[in-house]
Parts: structure tokens; C-alpha cells; sequence
């Protein structure tokens, strides 16, 4: 089942960056990781090891990634051309702006690289993105990791982001907020019934042929946006009261 | 920014299940992505080296899920007393039943974790899981991945699994479909022109005083469930036009 090329568009215009990188078998299994979500532009900021056996070994069949990727001795260069750099870190104090969790970040940043390049940023295993490199980045990213343990390898953070931003590019999407007061299933079926007779009683709905009208409505109103039949029935309602609407009782 | 400890009770309920594993590395790796998300139960059926000085080096600070890791001769033993065995496999043909995506699984498997032990089954880096292994799975689970190379890493998989499973744990919920075909934008502009015009007919909305009205129905049209002051205003506008309607025009 593959999916219709154009969604996957805008991974085309996600570029990874791995800045001060001291294994180079980690930058292989990122070259993995990326590819196995079809990612491919891959750029390295001042690599201890590049090219190197371990990174070819680790990136197995993505060593067309390995051989594509680009090294830069400066952050601003790895970054040229992109409109947004998103750094990946740990939730920590000081930090200019509150990280969003990895799966807001992609399906933001997958709206974005539907049309302009976008960089993610990951700093070195130990030490991770200095403050210089945060003060680069327009949108940081942090995963919800267990506090006691939150160290991630650094392919296994270039994977998840990679999961999350194919998923999102794919068509996953967040689901919405329910912090709300809902109203009560007693009260919902009460209004039900109103409708029901209103529409009789405006003669929108011929109680001797309702057909599937009042199913209709119910899973429109159970649900969060109105098909176009869905309009089209509402219409014909406001049609009908406007014409009941324009004899006037007073 | 620690989550509610009962949340996360469910992640006490899951077992990897590691089965025939080549590479000591890749046990070690895997602790490590099991212990990063909050999973700490590992088993390891028939593990070609283990233990193994390498599983320790790739484990990081994981050391101790790799020390309470039980190893079994069988994969029966390795799954007894759970209620339920996920299979992680690429998608292929003649497979039991339809693997659903990691996303859907987790959100399935947290459920049932919150009350009973689950396991999650991983086969062979190079052959996966063995057709005897995967009839022994009463669910499937399988990533989006990049049909040219689908080829995730063993503790790459367990990663993203892990991750899955801590964002179900947290909250996450899966978003509706939405494979509908929607009204288009100026359709709907027209229908709340056409709604607010009825409703200063029907005398329910003062222009001269329209207060939030408008905004709060477009904010209820655009969601999902109807919230109990959106309610009382429908229930508002029915009488509304009820009134009208019991003047008969023929």
C-alpha cells in the first residue's frame, strides 16, 4: 500500500542536521533511521569522524543517505536556505521558549516543508545543542521520555522525529483538546426530539417518509465538520423557516 | 514536568519480548529505548549471546533492564501470563490478519495494559518473525515506513513501539477519519450569511446587540461535540422558530 507520492512531498524538504557528531557509527544509524521514513537530506556540522567505516557499517542500506550528505564547518551553512530550524533537546530550564512535543512539532513542520525547506537540528551526544545553537533555532522540540532516564540515543531521537514527521505527512493529525463542559446525553436527546418536530411541524420533514433525515442530522452533530450534503440539508432547513420566518406575528 | 504516576501504571504492564536476537548490541540498544519511554520488562527467547559485554556498553544507564531481563528457552514461556501478543512485522502478503499501525496498536494495547499483562513480540534482525512466532500473535502491529527501505533497526522498532505506547499512556488519543468529502469554504460562508440573516428574522439575534452569537455557532459548526451552552442556544433558536411555525401560512 504506498501511498500517493505528492503527501510525501514535503519530506523531500526536511533537511537533518547533526551538529558536533562524535561517533560516526551514530551518524550511520541516523542515516538508517532517516531513510526508513524517506528522509534523505542529510548535514553534518563539523563530524569528529566523516567518511568512516563505522558510519557506512551502521547506515546499511541507506549509504546513498551517507554519501548525499553534506559537511559543514558552520551551523549557519548547514542551515542555508531553510526557513526554520528546529532544534531537538531535553526539557530544561533556562531555555528561550517551552519545547512542543514531537507530535505537534511534525505536523506544524510538515505544513511548512509542503512548501519551504526546514531544518532539525541535534547536537552532540553528550552535551548536546550548546546555547549557541538553541539561539539558532526558531522551534524546539523535546520528547515526553521517562524523567528518570531521558537519554535517548541520538538515532533513536532521529528515528522518532523521522516516524513523526512521515506520520504526519501521511495525514495524521492531533486530536483536539476536551477540555470542555459537554452537554448531557439526557439533554442531547431532548433537543433531538425538539428538532424532530420542528421539522415537522415547518414541514421540512414528512413524518410519513422521514427516510434517513434525523439519522443524518444526529451524526452531524456528533461529529466536527459538516459535509457538503450535510450544508445542503441545513440550507433547505433555513430555506424553510426564512419562508415561515417572513409572515410576521406581530 | 513529571506526568501523574497512575497514568503511566500501564507501562509496568508490557513485556518485550525479544526472540532469537543476533547482535548482544542490539539487546542493549533495546533496553535502552525500552527504559528511555518508561518500559523496564524484557525477555529474550533463545538470545544468540547473552549476556554479553556489549548488550552492557549499548544498554548506557539501562544496565539494570538488562539484568532483570529473563531469558527463556521457548517463546511460550516468555509470553505466559499475558493476556495478549503484539507482533511487530513489515507488512507482507499472506499474514493472518491485517497489522494495524503502531499509533492505532498503542492506544488498543494501553487499554488492556492498564489492567493485564501484554507482550510485544520482535523477531530476528534478518528473518523476522518465524510463521510459527506469528501465529502465536493475536495482533499485528506495523510502521508506515518507507516502502524502498522498510528496514527499521531492531531497537529502532523497539523505540518508536516504546514511544508509541508512553504517548498512549500519557493521553494521546487517535484522531477521527476524515476520509468525507467536505463543504467548500465558500458554501459554508454562504450558509452562516444566510443562518444569521434567519435568525434577525426569526428575531433571535438583536443586530444592534449580536453579543458572541455568531461567533460562538461558527466555533460549534467547526467542532465535534456540542457543548452544553451551544445547546441551550439551539434549543433557544427551535423554540424560536417553533413559535413562527405554529402560524400556518396555507
Amino acid at each position: 500500500m504506498n501511498p500517493p507520492a505528492a503527501k510525501l512531498d514535503a519530506l523531500a524538504n526536511i533537511r537533518v542536521v547533526l551538529s558536533h557528531t562524535s561517533h560516526p557509527g551514530n551518524i550511520g544509524s541516523a542515516a538508517r533511521a532517516m531513510k526508513t521514513m524517506g528522509l534523505t537530506q542529510l548535514a553534518l556540522v563539523q563530524p569528529r569522524h566523516f567518511p568512516h567505516p563505522e558510519a557506512d557499517a551502521l547506515s546499511a542500506g541507506a549509504v546513498d543517505v551517507l554519501q548525499a550528505a553534506q559537511v559543514h564547518s558552520t551551523l549557519e551553512s548547514a542551515l542555508a536556505g531553510c526557513v526554520i530550524a528546529t532544534g531537538l533537546t531535553r526539557r530544561q530550564r533556562g531555555l528561550s521558549h517551552e519545547p512542543l512535543d514531537a507530535r505537534e512539532a511534525a505536523v506544524r513542520l510538515i505544513e511548512i516543508a509542503r512548501l519551504q525547506p526546514i531544518a532539525l537540528l541535534f547536537g552532540n551526544e553528550t552535551s548536546g545543542l550548546s546555547n549557541e545553537e538553541l539561539g539558532k533555532c526558531q522551534m524546539l522540540v523535546t520528547f515526553p521520555a521517562n524523567p528518570d532516564y531521558p537519554s535517548l540515543n541520538l538515532a533513536a531521537a532521529v528515528q522518532i522525529m523521522a516516524y513523526e514527521l512521515r506520520m504526519a505527512a501521511l495525514g495524521a493529525r492531533l486530536p483536539e483538546a476536551t477540555e470542555r463542559e459537554l452537554a448531557k446525553l439526557e439533554d442531547i436527546e431532548f433537543f433531538f426530539t425538539r428538532l424532530e418536530e420542528t421539522l415537522i411541524d415547518i414541514r421540512f420533514l414528512d413524518p410519513a417518509h422521514p427516510k434517513k433525515l434525523m439519522p443524518r442530522l444526529r451524526r452531524m452533530f456528533a461529529r466536527k465538520q459538516l459535509e457538503k450534503e450535510e450544508l445542503s440539508i441545513l440550507m433547505g432547513i433555513l430555506k424553510q423557516i426564512n419562508l415561515k420566518g417572513k409572515v410576521k406575528v406581530d
